[in-house]
C-alpha cells in the first residue's frame, strides 16, 4: 500500500491544496458535493494526513507526555491506568518518557518537550533531580505542566499528592506501639517532597512518643537494587539495636526484606518492616509486608483531569488546584499483625 | 522567557531564512563569520527549533516508539533498560505506548503512527490481538518494526525471543520429576507465540513422561488479576486432581498462589508452582517462587540493536535477522527445592 500526501491529492482532484483541506475538515465554505468527492477520493487513493504538518497548522498534537522515573513501581503503574482513562476520555495518547531517576535525563526530555510536541504534561520528578530550573523554562513555553507524587513545591503549577506527612507519621507510631524502640528509616531523596515529607513524618512520631532522633538511623537508598542492600545489610551490622524499618518507597522494603534474609534476621520477631506500596503481592511475601498503600489509580486520574482541564479551556495550570488524596495503612504479618 | 522562531530569528538578523537554518545547521555555504553571529543571536534571542518543522525537512524525528502491553511486569521494565540504552548509545529518545493487552488499543496506537511520528518500532503484541493487518498496513508505510517476547510469526519481520518451547518442557518436566501427575497450564494467549509455544513444550514434555493430555487443565487468563484468581480458584476446586501449576506469565503465578492463599491449598506441599518471571522479588515469596526467568534485558537490546541498524543502514527488517535467546530455570521452594 502506498499513501498519497495533501498536494497529490488536490492534484488528483484538480482543486487546490486548501480547498481539499478546508473540505477534509468539514469547513461550511466547501459544498456538500466537493466535501463528499474530496474525502471518496481520499479514501480511495490512501491519504494519510501528515501528522506533524497538521500540527503546525493547528498547533494541537492530541498527546500528553508523562515523565516517569523508573517502571518497575507499582505505583506508576496504577497510576499510568488513572492517566489513560482520563486521556482516553478526552481523545488523546499518552506518551510515556522514562529518567530513570537521573536529572540529567529529565533535562534532556524537558528540553526535547520544549517546543510543541505535546499538548500538556505530567510529571514525576526524578530523585537525582536537584534544581527545578529546567522544568520552569519548559513551563515558559506554555505548555500546561501538573506534578504527581514526587513534586518540588518550589514550581509554581498544580500537584497531587498523598498525606505523605501524616502517614508516615501514622506508620513509624505503628512501629512503635508494635514495640520497636530504635526505627530506622529509608529515604530516597530529601529534596524531593517525598523525601522530606516522609522524613518529618518520621521525626514528629519520634518525638511525640520520647524517643530522640538519631540521624544515623537515616539511610539514602537513592541507587541501584544491588548498591541499597548492600547499605541496608551495613546498616543492620552495624546497629544490632535497630528494631524497626520504615521504607518510605516499594524497593527499598523488598530491598531490606533481602538485607534481613542474607543476615538470616527474623521478620517480625527481630525487626518489623512497614513500606509505602501499591504491590498487590505484599500479602503474598514471606512474611507478608505491613504498607502504606497510596491511592495512585486517583492520584493519575486527578492529575490528568487536572491537565485537561487547563488544555481544554485554554487555562493555566494553578498551585491552588493542589490536592491531597488520603493513604491507607494496611497492617500485615511484617509489623506483627494477624495478616488479614 | 519567550522564544523566537526561524522567521523571527531571520529577522533580527537581517538575513533569509534559508541563510539562518543553513548557517545553524554549520554549512559550508555560509561563511564562519556569519554562522558565528547567525548562533550568538539564536542563543540571545532563546531560538527554539520547531521540532515538527524540522522533521518535515530532515524525515528524521529521532524518536523510536516502543508499543508495550502492560507496565506491571518485570520482564518489561528490564526490557525497556535494554531498549533505552542502545537508543540512548544512538542519541535517540524512546517513547512508550501502552496497550493494555487490547487488540483495539493496539490498532489506535498503529493508526497514529502510521504517518512518521517515530523513525522505528519495537513492539510486544497484546494478547488481545487476534490479526495482524493494522501492522501490515503500519509496516508498509516503510517505518521499521521489530517484534520482541510476543511476536506473531506471520508479520514477516525481525522478532527478538526466548526459547519458550524448550524452557515450557523443561518447566513442565521439573514438575514431573518432583512428582507431579497433573499439571494445569495457565496461558494468555493461543494466538501470540509465547502462548502456543509454551503451550506446545508443555504437551510435549507431558507426552514423552506418558502422561495423557486434559484439556481441562489448561486455562486462558487473559482477563484482569480478579478475574484471573476467581477461574484459578474455581479450577482448583474443580480439580482438586491438579497437584502442579505451570504459568506461562508472572502475573498468573501471582494469582495461583492468592488462589492457594485463599483456599488453605499448602504450597508446596499439595501443589508445586513454577511460573516465567523476571520478578527480583521471587526469592522473597512465601513460599519463594521457581522461576523461568528470560534475559529480559538482553531481549530489549538485541531488538533494539536490529532496529537501528534498519534505521542508520536505511536498510529493510527482515525475518532472517530473528534472534532466540535462552532462558534459565531458577529452582527454588515453591517446587519443592531447597531455595539457593
Amino acid at each position: 500500500m502506498s499513501f498519497v500526501n495533501l498536494k497529490q491529492l488536490a492534484g488528483e482532484l484538480g482543486l487546490s491544496s486548501s480547498t481539499v483541506s478546508r473540505a477534509m475538515r468539514d469547513s461550511y465554505e466547501i459544498s456538500t458535493a466537493t466535501r463528499e468527492r474530496v474525502k471518496a477520493v481520499a479514501q480511495l487513493l490512501n491519504y494519510q494526513p501528515n501528522p506533524f504538518a497538521s500540527s503546525l497548522r493547528n498547533n494541537v498534537t492530541k498527546t500528553i507526555g508523562v515523565i516517569l522515573p523508573q517502571l518497575d513501581n507499582h505505583f506508576f503503574s496504577l497510576a499510568i491506568n488513572g492517566i489513560e482513562e482520563v486521556a482516553q476520555q478526552n481523545g488523546y495518547h499518552v506518551l510515556i518518557y522514562l529518567t530513570h531517576d537521573s536529572g540529567e535525563k529529565e533535562k534532556a526530555v524537558s528540553k526535547y518537550l520544549m517546543s510543541g510536541r505535546v499538548d500538556g504534561i505530567l510529571l514525576a520528578l526524578a530523585t537525582g533531580t536537584r534544581s527545578v530550573s529546567h522544568l520552569e523554562k519548559l513551563k515558559l513555553t506554555g505548555v500546561p505542566l501538573v506534578q504527581f507524587d514526587r513534586v518540588n513545591k518550589a514550581l509554581q503549577t498544580a500537584t497531587v499528592t498523598t498525606d505523605d506527612f501524616a502517614s508516615s507519621y501514622q506508620a513509624t507510631e505503628h512501629l512503635i506501639k508494635a514495640g520497636c524502640r530504635t526505627v530506622a528509616h529509608l529515604l530516597i531523596s530529601e529534596s524531593l517532597s517525598i523525601g522530606s515529607r516522609r522524613l518529618h513524618g518520621y521525626q514528629a512520631a519520634l518525638r511525640d512518643h520520647q524517643i530522640p532522633y538519631d540521624a544515623g538511623l537515616v539511610l539514602n537508598g537513592r541507587g541501584s537494587n544491588d548498591e541499597n542492600l548492600r547499605l541496608i545489610t551495613r546498616l543492620l551490622q552495624q546497629r544490632p539495636d535497630i528494631d524497626g524499618i520504615f521504607a518510605s518507597v516499594e524497593r527499598l522494603a523488598l530491598s531490606s526484606y533481602q538485607a534481613c534474609q542474607r543476615l538470616g534476621i527474623s521478620i517480625p520477631k527481630q525487626v518489623k518492616i512497614i513500606g509505602f506500596s501499591n504491590m498487590e503481592t505484599a500479602s503474598l511475601l514471606a512474611p507478608s509486608l505491613t504498607t502504606i498503600t497510596q491511592p495512585a489509580y486517583a492520584i493519575g486520574k486527578e492529575a490528568a483531569r487536572i491537565l485537561f482541564h487547563a488544555i481544554i479551556k485554554h487555562k493555566p495550570v494553578l498551585p491552588t488546584q493542589s490536592l491531597e488524596l488520603k493513604s491507607e495503612l494496611i497492617a500485615r504479618a511484617s509489623t506483627g499483625s494477624t495478616p488479614r
